[in-house]
């Protein structure tokens, strides 16, 4: 299976963390399938900590319990999960969501459960126990609760197997693997098995690495191994880190496309951080929701909603389903930054696209703090001859050689040219 | 003036070294108004130490005698330009050029000459002198001619001025500065001065920047002040640095098109080193020199060729005037990699472009060692659907979703697929 | 306390290993007192994994059973160790080493059993358990029984001290501290609080960190946390290795003296590797043994055996057993290098120190390949007079204002001059 | 020749810059030879830019004028040194030194002058000319007046033996060669040349490298080719430099001796920048001052005045003629830190020493901002029972096993202790 366009979906941690609900999936799938789906948007994912009966928040508890089978693999939470009940896993709950029409994905951890390892249970399909194939000294800096695995070891590809093979029984679609894009190249191994296991379970499951940054040297690597793949480290609603995403695209952009889906994490718009207070709002200006948006489409991030959907606001959802917008991220090819330049004192960005339906895009954004009234020829693209098009958050034309517009601070404009 | 597409030419160096001279520059410039210019072909560069009367082969002589008029620019030396003398510069040889329906470039130094420091020459409309604008501690490695200019002095700019100005009355189309490409941050501000002199000085001429490799974190000052700027060190004919070129240009990629011209250097084909013997050809095999060509091709590189045009075998030729190639190098728009593979032990490259004609570019290159049989589907390039097209150099149809081909050890096929 | 010299005895590690018993300890302490003791050595230690029934050779188990006592400590496995049995720990073997008039030491690691963390045992003292005290991503890289003890929480400062309260209560005069002299900064804060536990536990033991090589940025905290630090990963009968040393005692000599002994490790002479089979003996010539104990002993490096005594040569013997040299061990004073020179083709080192007793040393090597006929000039050490004294190993006399001398190979001499 | 104890002198640069003329060295010699030869001061130092006619202030000037002689090597200017007219360069100035009691040093710059190299001046003993010599690109970053000579080529010898049989010939005894001590390992082969030329001249000459930081890892090299080289960029009258010449003299210290004088650079004390105006002091408090004295001498540094001795005050002439502590300076022996440790607030250094007459020194500084009051134990150097002895600034006594005393912030106090 080769992604034809980068995914689109919800994912838990922005809002919930590690403390995600049956009750908030089905909610947010139900309004999914009812305002997004036909826009394109389709994954449901239930990120981190699924297994762990009493996560709570952001953070992490060390040494923390968490639901495991005999065969040593992580399977959810009863109390939080309550259709899990009885062995069942994710499966009804993934029957749910396709029953709406979308697709399930789940968060896992590279390696197998500490107390798995400490209590030396089984891995099916093997003799060996948990603790022949664990690597002491593989331990996550950040999440307490898996052992790295030993690739040489005997055991070892029959765990990943058994693994997937679980999931996919469930009806996963699409795995967000953890701690594993930037272990490079320590980790190498255990991803190219891991790899092969998930390829080899019978079900298309989209593939997603993290925590980034992934490095660039290692793109092949993520090429043949993965779907998508994350550049940066966890995405939140500053500035900077936006900002910072412009040269992260720059490197990355030459990656992109053909199933390979270097990923600029999930946008954190509209209700986040649900569990710290009613009050959590994103805490990007609108010009920066819109610059967010303009930057992943037209370099074709994976696009994974971050907020709560369920108390989404108009403006939320006004960006989230502008047509224009998500057609340049279905149809931009060979995406690339053209310029940076001071103009005025604010530095500006181009990028451009080709269109596969014919045409050009071109994204213009401005990184300064005042109002930047700016014009852009189309020679700047290799288009010396007059065109005409249209702004795609607007909709408004223009036709000639050069386009003439205001851009706010922080806000971003983007053109189909044809 | 922003160049359409990247320059194409010949360049003194890699066959007359040190010493090359009029007789062979005007020799070289009919063979390409005769052979060459139909494709496109078009600028003759005199390369290094034109004004160096006693300049021999590859090497540099410290504290050698050069050509300075009055005010401490270097002028052609008259034993070996002798169209030059009686203060006439390059002015008839470039007419002459010009006659042949040519363009006429020459090579510089950053900086000034050390002689006229010393000698605290004048400098054209200002009233200080050589060793007040000069900078003691700015000394080329490899090149003992000239002091750097200290940007920041008065007569800097007159100095500037006085040499382009000077050199745009020859009648030059084509300037290749020396020592200032990767001495960044360092000269960094002599790089601006001298850009602006150059753009102010009333003549449209090409600037092309020396040596490489040109630092990527500063690509957005070459754009802002050159054409073309060289990533890479002195490139010959060794497999080692063809392979190189490859990461080269994936680096570069992104900013290729629309007046700014990466450049991959010097094509060293045909008969080279001329100096050194008359048994000099170059070492690339013929599907190396293929490789090359494809690659330059469709990344947009600047193509200067290295050889002795008069002695152009007819694979040569026939490698320099393939019109579908050559029109991959105009029409290529947003080129880019797509993956590297070890495939049956072979390590096989896979570039691609849009043309701006409509359609797609595909280049493949097998950089193992042994022939490579490979089938590539069009699905890599985000063609989900069957196509017709033809391979390049050789013109050989295909239709469908996949290319199945042979690729010989170290060369490359390249396809138009409509 | 402060050790006014550094520390003489005997390791177990060298010869062995892992799996060292009660039996192995009681016979080398046996030879240690009745040939040894009188030479000033004194300490009898018990190397890593002591509390592993299964431990074997000189590889660690994963997961491997260690015994742990109710609050967290590791205690002695009683099939190795049977006096330890019904609680007694080594309180008597340390008995039995005392009665012989020497010194008992143990091998720690930093940090807390993994096995006690998973099964949240008591810390003694505190209302924390294991779990609540530990570092789940402070993981040694090399042994995994341990996790890091995070120094900030409260239960962290009872461990530590109950752990030496207990190896007091043993009457344990040594602790060698493994994972942790080259673990800083990260380890910094757990460092100090296990030096103020062990400080304060009422019964003065002798701090040792490994593994090195130690940070000699780090010199202040080492002397100002513990006695003695390694200052090289483990050394063995390599040549590389001790040549290497005579680098690394360059740049810590002037650390030592004054109860501050950075530590060049063991010494592995005669009957090493005992567990791997009969054969085994040090590699190292002759030459080499007395090049290591001259620059052990004009550097003050503490001396520990770590050959298995009952198998000592007369070579060994001899080699251990020189008072003069031991002599130098004890009173040089503010010992440093004088010069690395290359003469006919050998690399010539010269070490000087003061004699706390008047007169001064020096040491002569040779680390060249070939026998070196030398003249040294006391004016090297400024020594501007005539002078006698006379050679450490052999006794030898010279008189006047040089010394020439003979050394081979990879050998060494040592004079005291009065 | 090698020097049994560190030099001690004056330098004109701290006071005078480039501008230092005959008047002011005959002053400050007959000042020194009044008042400061019989504490053991004797040098007297001719720094830079004494060839150049019109040197001003602490600047150089590009490009500037040179009094070179016809074998290409530089020789006094005339306007600032009248003596040396005719040919007779600094010999009459060298004799009337002598005269005084007192030894004659010069600046020079490593190198060939670069007016000799353009206009290809003759080499004394050599039919090669300057410019065959002369490394283009080995240019000094921060003087203009010389190019690097290439030790390889046929005249570099001969350049060099003529250089200093010149100077011998004058009566120098001191050489101060600049641009060299930190240029390793570029400039290695011509430090080596420079250095075996000076010593075969025939005369005794002090070798003394700069500008520091010179590099620890040649220390052997310059062990062998000079007597003294700096540890530091030049120093000046700023507290952070002094605090940072404890990490320097750290480092060093074991170097120090026998020949080899590790040099913390001149004493900024007393009247300096003198051609900047009357009212230029050191900034240095008294404390500081003390610190600097004390620091310098028990690491045995080279001492250099800087400041003008005509304008010497009380505190600055008792300052260098503390008959202990210049004692210090001569007898201390394998000089080292002993520990640096907060106490109170205050970060406090102790260094100790041997002395070649028998007993030790220890020195106590404050590197802290309040008064410190403080007990030093004497077995912190290996001194365990109680000793007599006096502080050596104010000549106070002391008995005991331990010294209270209270310093200064930035202050220092010293002691012998017999």
């Amino acid at each position: 299976m080769k992604l034809t366009k980068a995914p689109m979906g919800w994912n838990s941690w922005d809002c919930w963390g590690a403390e995600v609900t049956e009750d908030v999936v089905r909610k947010n799938a139900e309004f999914m399938a009812k305002h997004l789906k036909q826009y394109g948007w389709e994954y449901v994912v239930v990120d981190i900590q699924w297994s762990a009966p009493n996560a709570k928040g952001h953070e992490y508890q060390p040494f923390g319990k968490l639901n495991i089978d005999e065969y040593s693999r992580v399977i959810p939470a009863e109390n939080r999960f309550p259709s899990s009940a009885n062995g069942k896993g994710f499966a009804p709950l993934a029957e749910y969501i396709h029953s709406l029409g979308l697709k399930f994905g789940i968060h896992i951890m590279r390696g197998i459960p500490r107390a798995a390892v400490h209590e030396r249970r089984k891995i099916y399909g093997s003799d060996k126990r948990a603790d022949e194939i664990a690597r002491f000294n593989s331990v996550c800096q950040w999440n307490p609760d898996m052992y790295g695995v030993d690739a040489s070891k005997p055991g070892a590809r029959e765990y990943y197997e058994s693994v997937f093979s679980l999931y996919a029984s469930w009806g996963v679609d699409f795995i967000k693997c953890d701690d594993i894009a930037r272990e490079l190249p320590h980790e190498e191994e255990e991803l190219i098995l891991l790899s092969e296991a998930l390829h080899g379970c019978g079900r298309d499951m989209v593939l997603s690495l993290s925590p980034g940054p992934a490095l660039l040297e290692k793109a092949e690597l993520y090429k043949q191994t993965a779907d998508m793949w994350r550049i940066t480290d966890d995405f939140w609603d500053k500035w900077e880190l936006l900002y910072d995403m412009f040269s992260r695209a720059e490197k990355w952009c030459v990656h992109t496309g053909a199933g390979s889906w270097p990923d600029a994490d999930m946008l954190p718009v509209g209700a986040i951080l649900q569990d710290y207070g009613e009050e959590n709002r994103t805490k990007f200006t609108e010009d920066e929701q819109i610059t967010m948006l303009t930057l992943w489409s037209i370099f074709r991030s994976p696009l994974m909603i971050g907020g709560e959907l369920t108390k989404c606001d108009d403006f939320t959802l006004a960006l989230l389903t502008n047509e224009r917008v998500l057609k340049m991220h279905e149809n931009a090819r060979n995406s690339h930054p053209v310029w940076r330049r001071k103009i005025n004192g604010n530095e500006i960005i181009l990028w451009t696209a080709f269109s596969s339906q014919g045409g050009n895009y071109l994204a213009i954004f401005n990184a300064g703090e005042s109002m930047a009234d700016i014009t852009v020829a189309l020679s700047d693209i290799e288009i010396y001859e007059d065109k005409t098009g249209f702004e795609l958050w607007s909709g408004e034309k223009f036709s000639g050689g050069e386009i003439t517009l205001s851009i706010p601070s922080h806000g971003a404009k983007a053109y189909y040219i044809n």
